[in-house]
């Protein structure tokens, strides 16, 4: 079961960014409209807001290098919290950008686990 | 509402440092049996043993220093989370060590908010 758990927060990891990099708007099948993302401090609800959001972000190609996963069982039947930390390469850019975010994944009606609450920072010094 | 939540978040995570740099003990009053800490990739299961790990850890003071605070709304009824970054400074160290951590904070059947979830993680590089 914890085995199971660690797996699939890993799973989901590989996956969120995997779409980040390649495909950014088909984030929009891993969000609902309850979604929140807390971005660098802004607030966005609902997934279509949130998928905009990353869309028109200022850099047209990145690759998000994973360095550690840790995932927990939420109090949210079926829920999962993952926390990540990592490195995001932009393209011309010489140097990574340390970050660091939170997944809070919880079941749909139809038993698909999508992202509830995403809060993400860069990490700074 | 919205502001309501933030002011939550941000009174919780200034207690909690608080207690954590003055009196580390006293942080059992924080969680409860079923919470769960993971610290730096070690899972901790139980108020009891979060608070022996926290009490064990090597080194007798410090100072929490907070950068960023974002709070959401869990799907849990009432439940909060709540994702930090700031410095940790250790007595004799030269320099402070960055970190991320994150509470899921839930209500207890007497109503008051617990940490359910606590994920903490040093930030290098």
């Amino acid at each position: 079961m914890e085995e199971q758990l660690e797996t699939v927060g890993r799973a989901f990891v590989d996956h969120y960014y995997h779409l980040f990099d390649t495909d950014r708007n088909s984030l929009a099948s891993l969000y609902q409209p309850t979604s929140m993302l807390t971005f660098e401090g802004q607030k966005i609800l609902g997934g279509e807001n949130i998928t905009g959001k990353l869309n028109g972000l200022p850099f047209e190609q990145c690759k998000h290098v994973v360095s550690t996963i840790d995932s927990q069982p939420s109090s949210f039947a079926g829920g999962i919290v993952v926390f990540v930390s990592g490195s995001l390469q932009l393209l011309g850019e010489d140097h990574p950008l340390r970050f660091s975010q939170m997944f809070h994944l919880v079941p749909s009606i139809q038993g698909v686990l999508f992202v509830q609450n995403d809060m993400f920072r860069l990490n700074y010094g």
